[in-house]
């Protein structure tokens, strides 16, 4: 590689999104690339000239470890999808211009679904165009839900949040309700797939018997036979405690947090932004049973939850960054790394890069066979799958008592 | 001590309890107390004569070592208050009819102002009756309000969740909002004192500018004077957040809750019990400025985040119970163990002890000179109060990816 870089992050971050731009940086740093450039706030961000000099954040490996350690995109991230092709081919040519300019090479978009269809239309245009330009995709979402892949990275540290803080607050229900139980109802992101709310089966162990349901989007709601199910529960015990995904829906369609009269908007994707799926239904319990009810929406917490990320998943981001800087160096483009797992116990992990077209915009659900019958639980296939994932801790830098992060100097005001 | 004892552990759960259940059982297992009685689910549970017995859980020092690293109330918790004695002597008969049953000749109790309550009503009892059974309190508490001591075990390490996850937060929300910023609100617990909602500006540091605000229930919320300001931010920083006291009340006494037809409800102690402050300020911000908001409660994951509690929290919570035991073995009753800081900076802590009667249902609120004048921030005396508390940490005994625990026969279901 002659010319210099740009990384970008796009999409919801992640607890090891950074990981995935260390990586990138760290193989970049090492073949020599002259300028390693970051987009503030993605492609977005780039398309307004709006970049960053990685040269002044990262001068040496224990900077590298502080960005593996900092939550969130430290670039910014940005929701901005990029308009087809034809009619809006001057978005295309403001783009190669500023590529250009810069004298760069290789484009880094590290993100998920829509992120890899920004890397493959500019790579479609690059062909089409006859530009030289490389663009590489970096895998990343908490959502889990990118095809081929084995996983994503930032999926399992989220995973490893969750399971930890099941496993709190579970213990913290427990500690009441001698005479009147308490019904706690705990709801986990996931628009459309149940792969989040899943991890909440990970809380189960010899020392937690976990929720005692979870409900992903993947089956249909069924408000009565909820209903029953905690009345039953809560003659046979005083807790009980219940997994739900943010995205679950009734059999006519709609959201259950519409149920309630909560609020429901559209982002710039077009996603429905949902919330209060949890205090629908915990209110629904309480006005149907008189049974004492608690809702936590683990919220923006789960996916910036840097100080418990898992080692593996650091690793791995870390490693999706790296081999996608070999891979454009090796003159790849329109690819995505891709994390290959070889064997799950013990744990084998290889990587390999695949065409961005096979990728960009296809969605993953959560395998129907981890979902048990009655479709209110998750079965021990998916723990075989997501354990391994979750394995080991990288030790925050603690200053003055709290995780410390690397900040652009724009945030530190 | 010839005598066996009990402990119970009563109120809220912090992420410490357990430290001072383990440092009265270490006390008593080095002097060879025989039976090391705890109640379950507090002295409602004592009532029944529910007991479990220490001796089955603490064999060595690796059990001490799990059972500090074990959030909530191990032995289970309750919210009962005991009657007045005039008129219910039988209660309290029957209390020490299950004392003497089991040879019991120190009760420890764990916990905040009406569990000391309950070690006031016993030991006046005692005196009253001239029973030889002595009893000890042992402070307890994520609120820090309670009086004497210069803090209480618990507040730290629900202090440093909050300045942890703020971190974590406020740079998840800077990820976004070139264009439109976005306005997050974070409730955090506190009745009638801003103690927790303080621990917010403990987010403050060379990486992280903190909340743009903080609203404590020391002073009167204003609806309109708030919605200027944070119009008046949204114009300068695309990422603006706010911390909220889940008790600030409007100026005619409502909560803030109240005002968006957030439920509440009463507790067995006349407690009122909220939620939904930060969700109520965010719709306003939204309906009244058109602008992206987000709510997050930290709900109970404050109080149940052993995983990153602060070691100098476990150390004091440790040394709290420790000392009760040893004070007790002296002969003393009726008493409460005080933390004293003898200096901030470097920190010097020592430990005295004190009559229960001056401690009992005394509620110290937050020092007024720590509010800033206009009530939208806490100042640095806070800062230079608190920081000492959150230093250090306790790693976790990881099992299968997630914080091991230790944990009662019971819920092991």
């Amino acid at each position: 590689m002659k010319g210099n870089i740009v990384v970008g992050q796009s999409g919801g971050p992640t607890a090891v999104i950074n990981s995935s731009l260390a990586g990138v940086v760290s193989y970049a740093r090492k073949i020599g690339v002259e300028k390693i450039y970051g987009m503030h706030h993605g492609i977005e961000g780039f398309l307004k000239d709006d970049l960053v000099d990685m040269g002044e954040y990262i001068r040496n490996d224990e900077d590298i470890e502080l960005l593996k350690r900092t939550p969130s995109a430290f670039l910014g991230s940005c929701r901005y999808k990029l308009p087809k092709i034809e009619g809006n081919e001057e978005v295309y040519d403001k783009i190669f211009e500023i590529l250009e300019k810069h004298n760069i090479e290789v484009l880094f978009y590290i993100g998920g679904n829509d992120s890899m269809d920004t890397v493959k239309m500019l790579s479609d245009y690059a062909a089409m165009k006859g530009k030289k330009q490389r663009f590489m995709g970096v895998p990343k979402t908490i959502d889990n839900d990118l095809p081929i892949t084995d996983h994503c990275p930032g999926y399992a540290s989220a995973a490893k949040y969750i399971a930890t803080s099941m496993k709190e607050v579970i213990r913290d229900n427990e500690s009441f309700g001698v005479e009147k139980p308490t019904i706690l109802i705990c709801e986990i992101m996931g628009r459309h797939a149940g792969w989040l709310t899943a991890a909440a089966a990970l809380s189960r162990g010899e020392d937690c018997s976990g929720p005692d349901m979870i409900y992903v989007p993947e089956r249909t709601f069924d408000m009565d036979d909820f209903l029953a199910r905690v009345k039953k529960l809560a003659a046979e015990k005083h807790s009980v405690v219940i997994a739900v995904s943010e995205g679950i829906k009734v059999a006519d369609g709609r959201f259950v947090c519409e149920l309630g009269g909560g609020a429901d908007y559209v982002d710039a994707f077009g996603h429905k932004q949902l919330s209060g799926c949890a205090v629908t239904l915990a209110n629904k319990v309480a006005a149907e049973t008189g049974l004492k009810t608690r809702a936590i929406e683990f919220s923006t917490l789960q996916r910036a939850a840097t100080h418990i990320a898992s080692l593996t998943d650091i690793n791995e981001a870390f490693a999706c960054g790296y081999l996608a800087a070999q891979a454009a160096d090796e003159g790849r483009t329109g690819e995505m790394i891709v994390i290959d797992v070889k064997n799950r116990d013990p744990y084998q992990v290889g990587y390999s890069i695949h065409d961005i077209h096979d990728i960009a915009d296809v969605e993953r659900p959560l395998p129907a066979e981890w979902i048990t019958e009655d479709g209110t639980d998750i079965n021990d296939g998916y723990v075989k799958y997501a354990l391994p994932l979750i394995q080991g801790e990288l030790q925050p830098i603690f200053v003055n008592g709290t995780p410390h992060h690397m900040v652009l100097k724009e945030n530190r005001g």
